[in-house]
């Protein structure tokens, strides 16, 4: 199964979801339904293949019974670094049973998996409000990204996985969300020299998914590699940015 | 005039105010109708030199109606520390007319201004849902902070303000916001050596009002160099700490 991202762009251009009942419609309630029903379309299409990223934990620890305990549990991924991006914490995983399964978490890595012959596709959604200039959102933490990087070259796992960010653009029509555009794009094909760290908010890789090139065409060993480049460089820079804006500017004052 | 912090909080106790009407509990939605409180409580007690920030910005423009554009408005607060602090945009003060006042804002300094005689008192509220576990609340910038100590020191303003916070320990019963315990706390009196700068959530100073110290006895003028001492520890710190955690465990994958 190959996703075709194409054919769900152009399904999500024009639909219309209901407003949140909530009040304000600004970030994470808003976003909320889009979200929803993206996975409606891909679930539709991509039967007993598609999940939220809960439901697939759910899915994979009752599909396996006899792996019980944290080990157990995280050697069914057969994959260190999706165990890194996609499992809950240790004490959590060790307690998990079916009478007490996993629910929606809102830091959970991905929103929407597709799980196909041992290939995990990570979609993570992105909703925007075109009737407001808004400041590019939070994608993923530069740090956990660098982790992941370091953890495929530790473990050759350069087939396993891939992530993918969706954007949908939104306008309030009435009572009613209108997906005025939407867009598809891949991280490993962005080039990792380019991604914005923003230190001061969580050290957060931020940009608008309409935005991020796709311009890189080496291997995901090389991506790897170069966003590791990146990510040490950017922390030098932060580092010496701030004793020239932090520590310099008030020395003067300390006796 | 000097503010009765203990009458405040003595009154506060046991009060309720209306659940807000929006579905969540979280955060600032539920923090605002008690903020709204503090606030009656203190304009029916001082009348006429209590005020929202922007209601300040609104009366001193109002009632200098020949001072015109930013330079001139700013000299109303006869300190340029309190128009660091206060004041808003050079764009937005040049442009304000009384047909287009100051609207609230969320990142205003100051919930609420007590001013009498040239001194101001700002006063923050921080509410806090005693039902759940929370974190300590983001209290301000530790960078706005650091500038406001050099200008207090540039200026030598040892006596033009000071910084109050009021905590308001809430429980929800039935559909109101019942105040179990209401707790009073000046920055200038904690110790400024032990206040937490969280780099990474946006270099704020978090604490919970409660557990503020209060066991500073020295001057002004010491508290502001003893801040910007620890200001630039803590920023050389956080520049080590930036090479040990971000740069050096991933130098090995960078040929």
């Amino acid at each position: 199964m190959k996703i075709d991202y194409n054919e769900i762009i152009y399904k999500l251009k024009g639909t219309k979801v209901p407003k949140p009942v909530s009040g304000t419609l600004s970030g994470h309630a808003a976003g909320e339904p889009c979200d929803k029903h993206v996975t409606t379309l891909l679930k539709n299409k991509y039967a007993d293949k598609v999940f939220r990223q809960y439901e697939y934990l759910n899915y994979l620890f009752t599909k396996n019974p006899d792996n019980i305990g944290v080990e157990a549990r995280n050697a069914l991924f057969n994959s260190p670094t999706l165990v890194f991006l996609l499992s809950r914490g240790k004490n959590a995983t060790d307690k998990w049973s079916i009478d007490s399964p996993f629910e929606e978490k809102q830091n959970d890595t991905a929103d929407i998996l597709a799980v196909d012959n041992g290939f995990y596709e990570i979609i993570d959604i992105k909703t925007r409000n075109i009737s407001k200039t808004t400041q590019p959102p939070n994608i993923i933490s530069a740090y956990k990204l660098a982790q992941t990087c370091a953890k495929i070259i530790d473990n050759k796992e350069y087939d396993t996985f891939d992530i993918n960010y969706i954007e949908i653009d939104w306008e309030l029509e009435g009572n009613e969300l209108v997906c005025k555009d939407a867009h598809h794009r891949k991280l490993f094909k962005a080039n990792p020299s380019d991604l914005y760290i923003n230190w001061a908010a969580a050290m957060q890789i931020q940009f608008h998914v309409v935005n991020l090139d796709q311009s890189f065409t080496g291997s995901k060993e090389k991506w790897a590699r170069e966003y590791l480049k990146h990510f040490v460089e950017q922390a030098k820079k932060r580092s010496k940015d701030l004793i020239e804006k932090f520590v310099k500017p008030f020395e003067k004052y300390i006796k």
